[in-house]
């Protein structure tokens, strides 16, 4: 498949037409530091979301979820410091205070707001701060780099995308952090498209950008009480309604995976205390899930991420990480690469260019290639190195 | 039930009658350091073990599996500094040659020797060093405490116990380490009885105690590719066959969980890295199964473990490791105790004295008390705290 869309240099989540944001500084955690944004739409918007699946689930989850059933949203509320998680009724009614404020503040129905937040959970909003920090905000066509500031946690560097494709822009912005395996930390993802999109549709699609994107970043986007992937597309770049099946669904999926794999890529890459980016690519698996599962297994393994760190060529960990990860595999088919170097082939060791392997393991982003010769279904998953700060940050996160 | 059994102090492997090991400095991976050792049972023995589940396996478990199908052993070889897996046709042949050399030395059939190795994957055994360490091995009525050694790997301390109950003696030994989350590092654990045990009820005894102990610590037994936990039973101390169902089935069994609890805490206090042994113990689940998913997910969260290395009391990481963990749940029932304080009550935060939780995170062990309030099933599960150290070990294993 020819491509079909490129990306925008320092784009982001206004890239797209009749999109605005804003942020300000409430002082939820730390003083003079961006934590509360809205993210707005000049008209109405087709909007689907993926949520987590954890079984406690935040208030402003809960909130979204019942909002967007009628696949419609105009604005999005986000505030980090403070996940609102575990705060039973009060929380509750929080969240729907934040989303009330910010609807008169922009000037749109109550149910047309949706509510993310991320930060401590346990802790209620400082909800004085809240409104007048949403009494500040600007809304800009710029103001995305200063939202996709406002969410981030413990990331060191926020995370924007925008792609332009036949027609139509689509603008992204993540926040994740704490890598180290499927776990806790939230992942907050919007994403906004001009695009003329179906409601069904969208939804469909995001689940499948999903599915190949953010749920292969060893931080496993199903599993905090905060986890949020939205999209709204407001159809300003007009042409004809993007459909299930029609040509332009394809154009538009192929751009929204693209920007999700990018956005996936820099989550993975800023993992606390990370210091490279890995990239898991299992080929030759029996299924497509098999493929998934053994990649994310791979990428997730604290022993492979350590040994990467310590540019340590370790292929055991690789493989045995893959033999445990419940995917269909025979030890005498199994060849391995890391940074284009055979290290296993019909699953023996095979003599290899050690310090060139160590060279490409000390480098800013480490490639491994897993080929299980069972089948001819692939995955690719993201993740990072585990290195002595992840611990000293996920040691002192409350105190 | 009243306390059967009763801890021998300085007890170990070969505190039952009938059973004698010894260790020998074979230089397979550093020079001078105890790295090979045999158990040998004066007498036959019934004989059962549970395995990895890894689909890649190393060639002694191979082995090992296959000689046990007779539900009879004599001895079993051990060393540590390489795994003999992922090393082929040559690796089995190894693995053999072992047994062989031991069943000269020691004076049974080869078939009678089973043979278990820990170290680094991908590495072929240094057969001539085995030769002549095996040919060095004395075997002792003290030798248990020598083996225990001989057979740890990053292991700090070795872990042995044994237990006197009425009639007969249980020891044991393991090594571990690794301990951050489900993952690579093996877990050998070797227990031995002079109880007259019948094969078919000490493999369910087995299943049974490793269930409740090995398999409730943060790494799972079932994991790495030469995962082992063996027992024999050479029926020494008389008296009639313990067979399933009988009075003194109830009485083995209870003396075999609590050898297999005491290694199992022996462990995860001994994480690579680790400061402090964390207990979780979650009762009120609807189910055995939903006891334990949850208790081991919360010991096995990185997030929480690093936590707890930090002393603090984030509680909000426990809460959400359990509602990912799969295991039913209502956020409204939960029930949270850290050190006997109560933090969480019918889902909500409660007033609590920080400065006590902070002193308990701060002590030698940790426990965890999450009630679902769901049923009546418990399980406990045993980990470690994630030290910067950890990541130290990890990232310089092999080179």
């Amino acid at each position: 498949m020819k491509n079909k869309s490129d990306f925008i240099p320092s784009g982001g989540i206004t890239s797209p037409g009749g999109f605005l944001a804003g942020a300000a500084s409430a002082g939820i955690k730390y003083k003079n530091h961006p934590d509360l944004g809205i993210l707005f739409s000049e008209t109405a918007c087709a909007a689907a979301a993926v949520f987590s699946t954890n079984k406690i689930k935040a208030a402003p989850v809960i909130l979204s979820e019942k909002r967007l059933q009628d696949g419609k949203a105009r604005a999005v509320v986000i505030n980090s410091g403070c996940a609102n998680s575990c705060t039973g009724g009060r929380g509750m009614k929080d969240a729907v205070a934040m989303a009330e404020m910010t609807a008169e503040h922009v000037g749109v129905a109550a149910d047309d707001v949706l509510v993310a937040s991320t930060g401590v959970i346990g802790t209620m909003l400082p909800m004085d701060s809240i409104g007048r920090g949403i009494a500040e905000i600007k809304l800009t066509t710029e103001g995305g780099h200063e939202l996709a500031r406002a969410i981030m946690t413990t990331d060191t560097v926020p995370k924007e995308v925008a792609v332009r494709a036949d027609g139509f822009t689509i603008g992204g912005m993540a926040k994740g952090s704490g890598m180290i395996h499927p776990n806790l930390a939230t992942m907050l993802c919007f994403l906004t498209t001009d695009a003329n999109v179906e409601a069904g549709f969208l939804k469909e699609a995001l689940k499948e950008a999903v599915d190949t994107s953010l749920n292969m970043v060893s931080i496993d986007g199903d599993d905090s009480t905060n986890d949020m992937v939205l999209i709204m597309a407001n159809g300003k770049a007009g042409g004809e309604s993007v459909i299930a099946g029609s040509r332009q669904a394809e154009v538009f999926q192929e751009a929204l995976n693209k920007a999700c794999i990018q956005l996936a890529r820099a989550l993975a890459r800023d993992g606390e205390g990370a210091t490279r980016l890995i990239e898991v690519n299992v080929k030759g698996a029996a299924s497509l899930a098999d493929a998934r599962l053994a990649a994310r297994t791979i990428v997730g393994s604290s022993l492979v991420k350590a040994a990467v760190h310590g540019s340590d060529p370790n292929w055991g960990r690789i493989i045995a990480a893959a033999g445990r990860s419940g995917a269909e595999l025979e030890e005498s088919k199994l060849y391995l690469e890391i940074g284009g170097i055979c290290l296993v082939k019909g699953g023996a060791p095979v003599s290899y260019n050690k310090e060139k392997v160590v060279k490409h393991l000390d480098g800013d982003e480490v490639n491994i290639v897993l080929n299980l010769n069972m089948g001819n279904a692939g995955a690719m998953a993201w993740g990072c190195d585990l290195s002595e700060e992840y611990v000293t940050i996920n040691s002192e996160y409350t105190t």
